[in-house]
């Protein structure tokens, strides 16, 4: 098993991954939650089916009393009336403040299940079992929950450590290709902007199959990568940007989409493209990097360009917003692995963007 | 002006108490919230028509680009779907991380308003701006914002301390007189759990007139002991029980009541008066006592016993939910002045009960 420890102070919790992980759940949240009698589990419409009766088994088999709550697949569960109906079912669960929330699925559930466990009783303990990529590298670790509203995503949440993280790779075995595809345009990420090595050991590992012969390894350096600059920036006002190299452009190609054309990760690929050719323009990003970066990309079936209009690229950098700052925080690669923030005037960017 | 400054560690804040303060609030906020340029004011239909032009003028006058959301006056404004719109309206207006949100009103504006602050964006800057009795001396210091949900009171929401909580005696003058007597149940708590010389300074005083005489120090007095306690124990899991003399039989009186007959206030003064006489019953509390608490209780018009049925005592003490612990947490009285927690089988906490 491979296990780490995300050190915040008062709140250190561990992310443990191991295949056939989820039978042992039972056994590790009786360790961290030795107070609780009642776990409330939310999962969703597609991962329900598939584990949760494997983990409910495994919980009652530690002693904990269990209830299995299944929410509809999909962004669009992660809205406030949801959040609302899961209180009112914690409640009426009989939840008190000695015990726990778990989360059993991908990014949606993770979100919408850990405002709910930070809010219900002014917050109880919360364990992350994520059974996405995208939710093993990313979501579930840092503590970043919430809901969406009208106006975009995650609009309304909190900060709200998990108290464990389960990662079961098997799980992955599981998931639709273009699910895997989107989680990997995060894992690239990793890579580009955090550690070069990791971005070689991608490349010469170019398909789903290989990648899942490393599992392991892949959840352990990105989960590792993403908990060092948690830890330096929990609140997010400074380090924790980094990390959204790839997803201002991104975001315009979500709105460009109407965000059912492409993914989050599809947008997100496209974005890491294009921001490493401004990177090349601005003179921050050596020669080759977009190449080595849209090769990467397009051998796991992600797009390195995405067609959106200039008023769609405007939006992403908040130029339709009156009264918002002149300037955009763009994060570009000096090299592969190595990311900064650059500070740029918004109309620049978008002159530079209609060059490219 | 008093100042009283609560000493949270990172997240200190004052609290203002002055005549006429009102009119200084944009002043105040500037100073406090020297990034934010938008205020999202949210008060209800009773306090917004009285109060609500001077607010917004000062805050005007100070810079800040400013809205009045009024919600419906009363406890049932405070749910999930009025903070789902809450939530809607900050982004429609257009609020940013570095903005702040403001309440205008009693506990109600300020638990839900409060909740929306803390979770917006995941979290602004939030200043109370209380107008009642109660919510000058308990529920705007502290943090504690909520919601309630169908299984009870305040069931989900977080604690998030004020930046700035800014009181005006003279808003008082406004309060129906019932709204005035429920302040005056906490204010007497707070003589009955820790300060006895304040105890004995509401004893001369029995009536509105005389405390509106004085109202700068009653608010003082009782924001400095309510801060004493939540500087020591911000989370509830200690001290601040003491805070709840009173409440957990006050609860069984609003239930017997159906929440509408008495107010929480008239409820937690026949709590006081009915766990004083247990005191005694139990040998923890000097003979006298309640009679004090009771002619205290009357001067101010509060009732001193509210007639209630076992079963209405034993959901309150959590007797009718299974799996909770046969043990309860009682606030007891030494002496008037000295609150202290004892744990008693809920069993016989009823059978003392029945004989009083």
């Amino acid at each position: 098993m491979k296990k780490l420890t995300v050190d915040l102070p008062g709140r250190a919790y561990d992310i443990l991954i191991e295949r056939s992980l989820l039978d042992q759940a039972g056994a590790h949240c009786k360790t961290v939650l030795p107070k609780a009698r009642k776990l409330f589990i939310v999962t969703d419409s597609n991962v329900g089916p598939l584990y949760g009766q494997r983990v409910l088994d495994s919980l009652s088999g530690a002693g904990f009393q269990t209830t299995l709550y299944t929410i509809p697949a999909g962004e669009q569960s992660k809205n406030p009336a949801q959040l609302a109906e899961l209180w009112e079912s914690m409640m009426a669960f009989g939840l008190t403040r000695t015990d726990a929330v778990a989360a059993l699925g991908g990014g949606v559930v993770g979100d919408l299940t850990g405002f709910a466990a930070a809010t219900v009783l002014r917050g109880v303990d919360f364990v992350q079992i994520p059974t996405t990529l995208l939710a093993q590298v990313d979501s579930s670790v840092g503590g970043k929950v919430a809901v969406d509203l009208s106006a975009g995503k995650n609009l309304a949440g909190a900060f709200w450590q998990p108290k464990l993280v389960l990662m079961d790779p098997e799980t992955l075995n599981t998931l639709p290709l273009p699910t895997f595809m989107e989680g990997m345009a995060e894992v690239i990420k990793y890579g580009c902007i955090l550690n070069s090595v990791f971005f070689r050991f991608l490349e010469i590992r170019p398909s789903r199959r290989q990648i899942m012969e490393e599992i392991e390894h892949v959840l352990y350096v990105c989960c590792n990568l993403k908990r060092s600059v948690v830890v330096e920036d929990e609140r997010d006002t400074g380090l924790r940007m980094l990390l959204n190299f790839g997803h201002t452009l991104g975001h315009a190609y979500e709105l460009a989409g109407h965000y059912t054309e492409w993914s989050h990760g599809e947008a997100v690929a496209a974005g890491m493209c294009v921001a490493a050719q401004l990177g090349v323009r601005l003179g921050v990003t050596p020669a080759g990097v977009p190449e080595r970066i849209a090769d990467i990309c397009a051998s796991f079936g992600l797009p390195t360009a995405i067609s959106c209009t200039m008023e769609d690229y405007a939006a992403a950098v908040g130029l339709d917003k009156k009264g918002a700052g002149a300037d955009i925080s763009l994060i570009l690669l000096e090299q592969i692995g190595n990311a900064v923030p650059r500070k740029l005037p918004k109309n620049d960017v978008l002159d530079l963007i209609s060059t490219l």
